[in-house]
């Protein structure tokens, strides 16, 4: 390999090219505007790392991950109390508050049941959700996975466990996503548009 | 905003979302790894980064951008030192040298000429590169400048400052880009490709 650059650079090369969205020719892009922006960019990107870093936790009541715990969401009393929402993973929490339409707490699964990847519920926070909508006033369980096979796969037998405890289980409509074009629609999705249709 | 995460997460996001090809979507899917991945990924990447930030200087001969300077490549001993590479930025630099055909030295001029955005001859460094094509034994300057109207002339300009050095000024050759297909090349690119056609 030539050396236009030292290893130190390199190094720094490759643990961008680690994130998500970043290959390599990004990755040295990045790490050129950084060099070049080093005070404005590359200092404070470092200090907001060893910041987060320093002090990021797990939510130990919803699984969101926050330098909180409990979390923000958990923390703001303002929310509703009585509704939870199941979701797979955090950036599936994230996504749904950035929506602003749904203003109760959250609970973190963290994945699906998949028997192919041998994941069991003892490998979901199934049991802290089962315990949450039994003691805390809960009213309304949403259930809002993920709509593929291990999805609602796992949204059936969650919906199992929790007939017991009296709260009402609910789960994401399935339809035409706003903005959609029908033409470019699977079947399936088409399929429960129609089913699930209302009067205008 | 409604507050999922605490706002030390969210700067984090801010500053990723600044560096080229990350977007805020892949800033947010970049941190939330790095938060499930905090030992492999972001303590490893903040030290790198405070590392670099600490001893990233402009290498005084030929203003490419290290943690040495002079920089790897112009303390490489092996590198043949009669040739200067003239390149408009450090990304053209690293990506010349990624190509492993080049083996002199390279000069970074740090932009090309353009009157529209006021950018003159004093503006770059031109007086490093007229002062080292004179003394330091070079016999080659290559001009690798972008194909662009601006890299063009600032091409011409430099062609014109030399002449009386009595280095021998090259320029890369236009053609047709290897895999590239005639049908989807500009009519500049294929005219240069015929007028510099070559016997096989």
């Amino acid at each position: 390999m030539p050396r236009s650059h030292g290893s130190d650079i390199d190094k720094l090369i490759q643990l961008l090219a680690k994130l998500p969205g970043l290959g390599p020719r990004s990755a040295r892009r990045s790490a050129l505007q950084m060099l070049k922006k080093k005070d404005s960019v590359m200092v404070p990107l470092a200090t907001a790392l060893n910041d987060v870093a320093a002090r990021v936790q797990i939510c130990e009541r919803c699984g969101n991950v926050d330098t909180h715990n409990p979390c923000h969401v958990c923390e703001d009393t303002r929310r509703d109390q009585t509704t939870l929402c199941v979701v797979e993973e955090v950036a599936d929490l994230w996504a749904l508050d950035r929506s602003e339409t749904y203003k109760g707490l959250y609970h973190v699964l963290g994945g699906t049941l998949s028997a192919l990847d041998g994941v069991g519920p003892d490998d979901l926070n199934v049991a802290g959700l089962i315990n949450r909508a039994a003691g805390e006033g809960v009213v309304e369980v949403i259930l809002a996975l993920n709509a593929t096979v291990d999805g609602q796969t796992t949204s059936h037998y969650l919906a199992e466990r929790l007939a017991d405890s009296g709260v009402r289980v609910t789960a994401l409509a399935h339809g035409v996503p706003v903005g959609g074009e029908l033409d470019y629609l699977d079947d399936g999705t088409l399929a429960a548009a129609l089913r699930a249709r209302s009067l205008v």
